[in-house]
């Protein structure tokens, strides 16, 4: 057995590596008769392979001419705020950078947890009041908390703000199929991934693919 | 269908999300007729929490005794070091420090980086030498580079080093799957997911589960 397994390993330059596994979700894609969207095709490939979970192939959900609109906020300079340090470990500071932007979390701040106790909110609706206090594009990208987006609604309907863009991609059991469905109806560019599934490693697969869609043009994915 | 989501959105307690959650989780394990391993319980309702992926109740493989010796070593003030800074940035830091923890990643220093590209081995390689080298009990937590349990494989068969336990849950499609099944044949305690899956937040939940096990015995999960 020991020896099989060892044979199984394949050396593949490092270099190779995501390219070869772009491949493969490219002919197991194709074995499954899925044919993806040209505009959305690296984004939902990014996130089967940070994930290798090929039902977002069918639960990613893209409002008209999203990746489009991303690709010109990311170009313009627009900032992403997360709603976990995680998803902001994941992005690409420094090919974000190149274009200008730079990704913020306020969720775990001391100050927010204060202000969101004394004022008897969730700490999501005080970052997401952040977020918008920040003056230039936001993109928000949201893979934890539902609140994240309850919250975007709230503002949305009550005039207060409005992001320039939402990934809306938390995971979760409680609210979050529902939230989900709520911000999609909020007249705010999206991508979601419609039900249970998602998390911080898909938010900043999804951003990573966009950034690297302007930054590494000739890249595979 | 606005007015529909809405009034599906519950209020729960923000405290009581996570514990309203890991019931549903139950409940629908139950409906699968899936009953965890009582000492393996906690660890895998968490990585479905995580993840809203069932098919780890099927596919998490732990080797006997695995949960007890994870806890023993964190119990003891083991560290953890982990092969993406998003998976260090998923880990309760400062749950781990009460128990005399910290989290490591190498991954992403430019030093390491430079000891890689001199020498013609890869990142992980060198990460996992100076895992070798911090000199207390460590558990390796690798969520991303097949490469870093190969590295490991290599070390402990040829006799360098042994770390004291490996969670092994990479996600991909290139030697992915092989890794795995190989590090479970070299004598060292592990928790690894079978197949394709995991990831930077498979491997976070992973370890959290168990410190909280420690941390917050009356936890839900």
């Amino acid at each position: 057995m020991k020896q099989n397994h060892l044979a199984e390993i394949e050396y593949v330059r490092p270099a190779d590596i995501e390219k070869r596994s772009f491949a493969i979700i490219g002919q197991e894609l194709r074995k499954m008769n899925i044919v993806l969207d040209p505009e959305q095709d690296k984004i939902t490939r990014r996130v089967i392979h940070t994930s290798a979970d090929f039902e977002y192939a069918t639960t990613l959900t893209y409002s008209d001419g999203a990746v489009g609109t991303a690709l010109g906020l990311l170009r313009g300079g627009a900032d992403i705020v997360t709603d976990t340090n995680m998803a902001k470990a994941g992005i690409s500071r420094r090919a974000l950078a190149k274009l200008g932007g730079e990704v913020h979390c306020f969720m775990a701040d001391p100050d927010v947890a204060a202000e969101a106790r004394a004022r008897g909110v969730t700490r999501a609706a005080v970052s997401m009041e952040r977020a918008s206090k920040i003056g230039k594009p936001v993109i928000i990208a949201c893979g934890n908390a539902p609140t994240a987006l309850i919250s975007l609604h709230d503002m949305i309907r009550g005039g207060v703000w409005k992001p320039d863009f939402v990934i809306g991609v938390p995971v979760g059991f409680v609210n979050v199929v529902a939230a989900k469905e709520l911000i999609m109806t909020d007249g705010v560019p999206y991508i979601v991934n419609r039900g249970r599934k998602g998390g911080s490693n898909v938010a900043a697969a999804i951003c990573n693919a966009l950034i690297y869609i302007l930054t590494e043009p000739e890249a595979h994915g």
